[in-house]
């Protein structure tokens, strides 16, 4: 094995875990904080509870909320300039990946100036960050934990990947009872993004043992917890889908994704499509694009999926995949490509710009662009 | 679940990932080193080689190697002096558990004044602690990984736990072909210690699901891997008893321990036992007393252990411990306690002391001192 790196925030969990807010702030030295979420999160309440638990602490707190779905470019510029006019210290992310995105992307240029542009792929990020808080609000995009943050160049069109280890926050407070408030629609777009994680890193070319052990735990969880978290809102579930969702990130921010993800990533820049719609698209035909490639780990997470504790061959890792398509029809999510995007006209433009994303270089099958225009015919 | 914490160091892993130290230092701020380490390692030829990539580095050291195995409290304040003395910036432990706990312990007097016994216990280190780097030679300890830091109080005998998040280093350098230089004893002997650490740390009161994970892949590994790597000194065994020790050590720094190594201290302390020799005597006796009151956790245990995918009882719990047990047997270690004290003639005392050790305090069955002698008695 060559040498390898395995990093993560240090990790708070657990209902009500959102208490222990101020006392990390306060640990890691900041008095004025800047704090990132979005207008969803104010209406659920959860914007007047961070901005409550910091004054007890007497924190003072500057609000950005300016962030889309799909964070833009300029709205990390604006935050990033208030950041600094304000005297903001400490940066906490409230949200499913889009605050949290943001709020890495403001951090990066409140501290290392710039264009956000300027820090896109991997490793380009040379002065230290802010000290940063994250509060996923979605058991999903695994930003709180990663290394990633993805911010769409609006003059491009296209959703660009940064990378760095400087992107790791000092803490992630993870607290389930924050999904009570979320629609079953949301609930399972984001598991199925997790498993997104799951699956593509675990067969990623940067796969090491610490990364393959998150990512098949992550699977299972998932699979034992998707159709009832759904169906009832079980707190249980949700629970177990928060921490499957720390491990997938645990497991990508670590080991990196694949085509999976550089297509989604193309296609989200394009038309704006929110990500968790996306894989249950995508994940079936990119791993049956994949499994020529390793038919071992792709025998192994079918043997996950299908909760045997053996595995048996080609037959069982395409059983696997069958599987994960009867889990997204049963839940009712759509899982065509022509649901999700106006006609086929860009589909090869959008081929065409999924090669050099980040994601793809960790792939472990070569995809040129026709190669995914063919899984993108087959999704159709 | 109650909420749970999770913190680990940055992990680099692999054959040859030594090299990446003066990069590690640098980035940490760094120009002179306190290197902590001992003769056994001078012998090796590993200090010199650190030495070297440091001044690759133009980083200067400062080298400490007064350290005994379970290292003692007046060396840890004499390599604190040192350490201010010599106005040293990062400090940098190498070495099986004994030289990293003596590199905790001085990073912790150097910055925060006092005597090491001021901080026994949990969460007594308020002030922070200057970077640290550790580089394990051994596949056991887990301390490169910990929040624990064992001293030997030599006035009152005992091995003292320290407990902090504090003690967890910004790095941890994990790479096996250090291994290499070590004798099959020692090999078995971590590999036990981390196997201990993986058990004990499963049913802790503390665990986790994080932890749980990490806790069970570690046993597994060892389990396939400890007999080759022992016999053959197979590389790629020994790389698979260090990934083991790693994630057993992210297992027991977050949960915390059981009363095999609260007993281990105690006779550590009194004895001068080393440390690795204790458990294959008290691990089977301490599974049989927990299991009572985690039947489920032990057969899950148990599977693991025997390499069974399914669990079927307690008939089971009480195989995996007996396979354990010939294990143990087949490696020839000592496994009765009698071969490793002179006399039964301090056992009470023992016991009384492991009572109040903080390792006692997360197992999940409570133990009296009473309870402790029938565990010695039985392992006599």
């Amino acid at each position: 094995m060559s040498v390898t790196k395995f990093a993560i925030p240090e990790v708070i969990f657990g209902n009500s875990s959102l208490r222990y807010l101020g006392q990390c702030a306060l640990r890691l030295g900041a008095r004025r904080i800047f704090l990132v979420s979005d207008p969803g999160l104010e209406d659920a309440g959860w914007v007047q509870r961070v901005i409550n638990i910091l004054s007890e602490d007497k924190l003072e707190c500057i609000y950005f909320n300016e962030v889309d779905s799909n964070p833009r470019d300029w709205q990390v510029h604006k935050g990033a300039q208030l950041y600094n006019e304000e005297h903001a210290d400490l940066i906490i992310g409230l949200g499913g990946g889009s605050p949290i995105d943001a709020a890495k992307g403001i951090a990066t240029i409140a501290s290392n100036g710039g264009r956000i542009r300027d820090y896109e792929g991997a490793n380009r990020i040379m002065r230290p960050l802010p000290p940063m808080i994250f509060i996923p609000t979605t058991a999903g995009s695994g930003s709180d934990i990663s290394q990633f943050c993805i911010i769409t160049d609006v003059e491009r069109q296209l959703k660009m990947s940064i990378i760095s280890r400087s992107l790791v926050p000092n803490v992630s407070i993870i607290d389930p009872s924050l999904l009570l408030t979320k629609t079953s629609e949301l609930i399972i777009a984001s598991a199925v993004d997790a498993l997104a994680h799951a699956v593509e890193s675990y067969v990623s070319k940067l796969a090491s043992p610490f990364t393959e052990t998150q990512a098949l735990f992550a699977t299972s969880l998932i699979m034992e917890n998707l159709e009832p978290a759904a169906r009832t809102r079980d707190p249980m579930a949700l629970e177990k889908l928060s921490i499957a969702s720390t491990a997938a990130g645990m497991s990508f921010s670590n080991a990196g994704l694949g085509i999976g993800h550089a297509l989604a990533h193309s296609l989200g820049g394009r038309f704006d499509v929110l990500h968790g719609l996306v894989h249950p698209v995508l994940l079936p035909h990119v791993m049956r694009y994949n499994m020529k490639v390793c038919p071992a780990k792709m025998e192994r997470i079918a043997s996950t999926v299908l909760g045997s504790c053996t595995t048996s061959g080609a037959s069982q890792a395409l059983a696997g995949i069958e599987r994960l398509e009867s889990l997204f029809e049963s839940l009712g999510v759509t899982t065509k490509l022509r649901e999700i995007l106006p006609d086929d006209s860009q589909l090869e433009e959008i081929c065409k710009m999924a090669v050099p994303d980040e994601c793809a270089l960790t792939n472990p099958r070569e995809a040129t662009w026709v190669d995914l225009m063919g899984i993108c015919k087959e999704a159709w």
